[in-house]
């Protein structure tokens, strides 16, 4: 059996590039092979900044990072408008792929990646890291249990959080050219994921945008709000914002039970990662106290929820060089969580209508 | 200076009543004088078992409370068709009125109520029972800061509760003839309220129903979400079910600061009134967890918060025998929250359409 860590090459010198490499060097079985930049210098930088080990190769580059035969998986942070070309063109160099979120400015430009992927044998996973916290297992056993939690009814989520400095005028996420989704692609995209998530993956049937979306003067959102219906009656609301203070919140609420999580996307604290459930609730006699009480969780965090993310990325890649498919699971949950993206934005294009998702 | 307490009648012996009776006993400034109810038998045994003194009146007819004069203030808990008759007529024999929500079955009919508490000069209330707990007054501190909340963005607000047994077969809130808005106006009404009140009872220009509304077989609601938009741009959601595990939260997010609360509408443990709240909140580097951390409020309740409102009617009340006029902010905000109560039932009846609320 093959003990040789994966080995990944970066594209591009992202802020968010800092924290995964962060995240492969403390993963088990992934090592920092690689990185390119178009500024050499800045690569160099990069790498010395970062832990790159003094034999990592710093290209000067994006290309020479693919065309490297020795680097098993890109992870690609590049802004979105950039994905499809550089996507494509990683698997098509037979590099597994690590997409930073949101993978892509619509569904059609997402196929394209998928279809590369398929094409190559490669696998994919968007690097949304939350879904990866043994948290997250947890949080699943317990809306998965008939008796504590039952049937989804309704589930609301939001990311809201309001950068500083001049994040308005001139970071990537608010530049219609770079990340054309704005809060909706960056925030909303953990939003929805949440409740395809608790929803099993099923797809709703109805997608709205809630009316009152502020949009810069470039047409990027920079705040809304959406609601999902699916066939069985359950709903889901969010809020995404760029201008209000940090919220990262699930209330998943069953027939049965309710979950609380307060900092589904980037736990507080890395280590820690607590949430808080309640079964058949009632209020006592006199509807006056609960009975019972909401139980805390806390579930411990080894390595950080972007290094299960990276080890669990590198344990695929490992299988198929051993001869297994890609796992498909992963492509098909992006796709879903494009979808949904797509359906806002047609519905505030469209003046907040309900817009149909096909089955 | 009279120190004499607010006399109370009660009329009918509804499940509530019991818990106000209590507060009516807690509250320093409030005695139970009365119980009425058609059945003699009913009212003795209601009064017996909820600690009415041995000097009590009890009569076998609601209008043998009205006809006492000893009687200063009813409270008013019949189901809600039989509001507008009752709540009316007690005015009209100058009692003062504290009606249990929701108060009527829409504002037209509520008007009435309105109308005849000011031919007659008597104080109205409705019994929304969160807002006189002392920790909704340490929250709206927090909402008003400037510089720890700023000016709120959104606020998503839910009182879900799958009551156990017949509810769905044989509650009143499931019968049209008798409380014919169901969990609208049982639940969603503090919900509705909760927008109005840290929004400053400005009234929102746009209010919509949420597609997937819950109606029996009798058109009475008994899941529905709801949507507001203000000229400003602030939004809130809510969610509101008999048909889903207890949740009552709010969560309130200002352009600097945010709020939660698990238990807003009646406290876990009634002694103990907890919230938490963060402020200019940011990733750590690498947006590795958050600074700062979020910071637990815990306000101590002296007495139950129905006894905090029972106390501050009969305070007004008491105001109005020593000549003041009555407190018309209790009257409006109950009727700002019935108008959009009103609009909630017109979006959905009209299929989820947007319903402008008149300026």
């Amino acid at each position: 059996m093959d003990e040789k860590p994966i080995k990944f090459g970066i594209l591009g010198c992202a802020d968010i590039a800092r924290k995964v490499s962060r995240a492969i060097i403390l993963s088990p079985n992934s090592t920092l092979y690689a990185i390119g930049s178009r500024s050499l210098d800045k690569a160099k930088k990069f790498a010395a900044d970062n832990g790159f080990p003094p034999s990592a190769k710093i290209y000067g580059s994006y290309e020479a990072v693919l065309d490297d035969p020795d680097v098993d998986a890109v992870y690609l942070p590049l802004p979105t408008s950039l994905h499809v070309k550089w996507a494509v063109l990683a698997v098509e160099k037979k590099k597994h792929l690590l997409l930073e979120k949101p993978v892509a400015l619509n569904v059609a430009e997402f196929d394209r990646i998928f279809e590369a992927c398929e094409a190559n044998g490669m696998q994919f996973m968007d690097a949304t890291m939350w879904v990866h916290n043994p948290r997250t297992t947890k949080m699943k056993e317990f809306i998965s249990d008939p008796q504590r939690f039952g049937q989804l009814k309704t589930l609301h989520s939001c990311f809201t959080n309001a950068p500083s400095g001049d994040f308005l005028k001139n970071d990537i996420r608010v530049k219609p050219d770079l990340d054309g989704l704005g809060v909706l692609g960056d925030a909303g995209w953990y939003c929805i994921r949440s409740a395809l998530w608790a929803a099993d993956y099923e797809m709703p049937k109805t997608v709205m945008a809630l009316p009152g979306a502020v949009l810069n003067e470039a047409g990027v959102i920079l705040g809304c709000g959406g609601f999902l219906l699916w066939e069985d009656g359950k709903t889901s609301t969010f809020h995404c914002s760029f201008l209000a203070n940090m919220a990262t919140d699930i209330t998943a609420i069953g027939t049965k039970g309710t979950l609380h999580v307060h900092d589904f996307i980037i736990p507080q604290d890395e280590k820690i990662a607590p949430f808080s459930t309640i079964s058949q609730t009632a209020f006592k006699p006199l509807f006056i106290g609960w009975d019972p009480l909401p139980e805390q969780h806390v579930v411990p965090v080894d390595i950080p929820q972007e290094s299960y993310m990276v080890t669990e990325f590198s344990r695929l890649v490992k299988s198929i060089k051993e001869g297994s498919k890609p796992e498909k699971k992963w492509p098909i949950v992006t796709r879903k969580t494009q979808v949904i993206v797509d359906a806002i934005v047609e519905s505030i294009r469209k003046g907040f209508v309900q817009v149909q998702i096909e089955a």
